[in-house]
């Protein structure tokens, strides 16, 4: 990739046109193109569309969305500054409704408000705590990156899914940061990138990611995971999540990852799931309880790519074209298919979780 | 689908111009097409570019192909027309060498040229044996169906993965003969369709064909079935085969195949391989020995379909265009998965393939 995609953030913020800019992820790896929302609702669009995905990066959109929103409001009353950002809040959660990094990032921008007296002070300090949690996200992930790259012998073959890096993030990335942690100590190994039906986040993001940073990779249907497995060509897996629950230990993620865990027990594989603390859900009790995402049919009967002789990328349709589809976009792994959390704070076992739930940021 | 599409065989035999007829089952769904082989060359690239595909299919084809090349030879010489059909054997296994479909089939060809004397008669014995295989795989598919379709209770929900439809046969198929039948039957039940990535057999093929029964199906991403099933929502997994080895009762599958019959033992969900006699092989005593097709990195790297302004199909890049894949076809599955094999024969159990094997069709 080249310089100017590495070095910047996937999310920021333009408080002089009060925009959330952000790099549009539907481009990649065709074009790199940055996008501005130029109000709460185009930057609860583009989360919804997925201009901007992934937990770190749509809790960083969320975040700034709500100082959009806050620093948009023109008055003096608080009753009426405080629903207008109820409004905000709900707006932006319901684009992701399975993502649980945006629902504690705007709730951080809502403590962070309430120390204000006027709506002015409010406004300032909207932005403040968003620019707070985008910080947070980069040294998160940094830190998982430390305790991670342990896990990471050398010649090893680490599968993947989905994308869960820097453009997953603010910067950096959950579960390939300990792979890049791992390359900069002088390890080599490969990567086995699942391409993650439908959208392809993992043939599309994560090889143009490892691709820019000279990993070696090769991009596999997300249905040879389980053949590689048996065959013993996999010796770890490392996974992003949207959502984990503290209290079980429960990780949602990206569509198929439910299916990985699964086949790594069977073939005794370490299955690692990679989170910063934005990503801990302390509230619910059981996975059953996290809404799953119903996306669009049009994701499973379409695949979006560039043809040979046009410019840009273009979707085209795979499936029958009397045929509809089923689209969940994520799924639930229980704890026991899970060998360990890579934390900010560390390694920790699933059922660790709550135990060590004061250093991993339960706001109790 | 039109009449035309089915009620014709997926192969035939053109005998006045010596070519073998196809489906196009690369137009599918997008175009109605049948394609000729000229010769027994042409025959071997449908059969690898996946003109035609499918166990029974390329079976029958591989038949076909014998004989085409059998009927080409000019001469009278039988030492020089028995290696003209070695020659003809090989370049046709080396199509898709998983499958074992199309070994039987010519082994059959070979044993009834045996009873000739003069080339002539040889080759008139080679076309007949090539449509006793073709003719036997339409009965076997109907007796699959008559045993599979008690499996199917009313208002069951089935998934299935690539296709094992009368597509992949002469006519019927063998994982959706039982479907067939419980629809005559008057059960109503739905279908999941996998996708099946890379080449997308079941959001094209098994798709097209059940909405031209008006069989209730949806297609799901191959990972999807995971969840699907934590869910409850998969109560029978019915799949076809390339190669079942009747020694072991391991079953060689479309790639994702091996991953379905994990989730489905995990599930207590009951999971059956349905398979016509040619599609047992009774010589390996090992999956490990079945050679596994490692397919083009473009079949990964692309996916194929309709774009809107456009007339015909047309592939488009989805990865990033750095990057490399790994493409394995097939897996294989182990016995103690597979709840049974839905044979003509009635259903067996994995183990009980090698006691049963006289009824089975062991030619020893």
């Amino acid at each position: 990739m080249d310089g100017r995609a590495r070095n910047c953030r996937t999310v920021t913020f333009d408080a002089g046109r009060n925009a959330v800019q952000l790099i549009d992820q539907r481009q990649l790896p065709h074009r790199f193109q940055v996008a501005a929302a130029a109000d709460f609702q185009a930057t609860a669009r583009a989360i919804a569309q997925m201009t901007v995905r992934g937990a770190g990066a749509i809790g960083a959109a969320a975040a700034y969305g709500m100082a959009q929103g806050a620093r948009a409001f023109r008055g003096t009353d608080p009753a009426k500054f405080s629903a207008r950002l109820h409004l905000v809040y709900q707006t932006l959660q319901s684009a992701r409704p399975t993502a649980v990094d945006p629902v504690n990032a705007m709730n951080a921008v809502l403590r962070a408000v309430r120390a204000g007296t006027t709506v002015a002070e409010q406004q300032a300090l909207a932005l403040a705590a968003a620019e707070e949690f985008a910080n947070d996200d980069v040294l998160h992930c940094a830190a998982i990156g430390r305790h991670g790259e342990k896990l990471i012998r050398p010649g090893a073959n680490i599968l993947t899914h989905c994308n869960a890096g820097w453009l997953a993030f603010v910067d950096i990335g959950s579960a390939t940061a300990p792979l890049y942690a791992a390359q900069k100590a002088g390890r080599k190994f490969h990567v086995y990138c699942d391409e993650t039906r439908p959208r392809c986040q993992g043939a599309t993001l994560t090889a143009w990611e490892l691709a820019g940073q000279n990993i070696s990779h090769q991009i596999i249907s997300d249905s040879a995971a389980g053949h590689l497995m048996q065959r013993g060509e996999i010796d770890l897996v490392i996974v992003g999540s949207d959502r984990t629950l503290g209290r079980t230990g429960e990780a949602a993620n990206k569509i198929g990852t439910y299916t990985l865990a699964v086949l790594a027990r069977r073939h005794r594989i370490p299955f690692y799931v990679a989170i910063p603390l934005s990503t801990l859900d302390w509230n619910l009790r059981s996975g059953r309880a996290i809404p799953i995402e119903e996306r669009p049919e049009a994701e499973v009967l379409c695949a979006w790519g560039t043809a040979p002789g046009r410019s840009g990328p273009a979707c085209v349709r795979i499936a029958n074209p009397s045929s509809g589809a089923r689209n969940p976009g994520f799924d639930v792994t229980p704890p026991e298919l899970i060998t360990g959390f890579i934390t900010p704070e560390g390694i920790s076992q699933p059922r660790a979780l709550w135990k060590n739930r004061r250093r991993l940021g339960h706001p109790g």
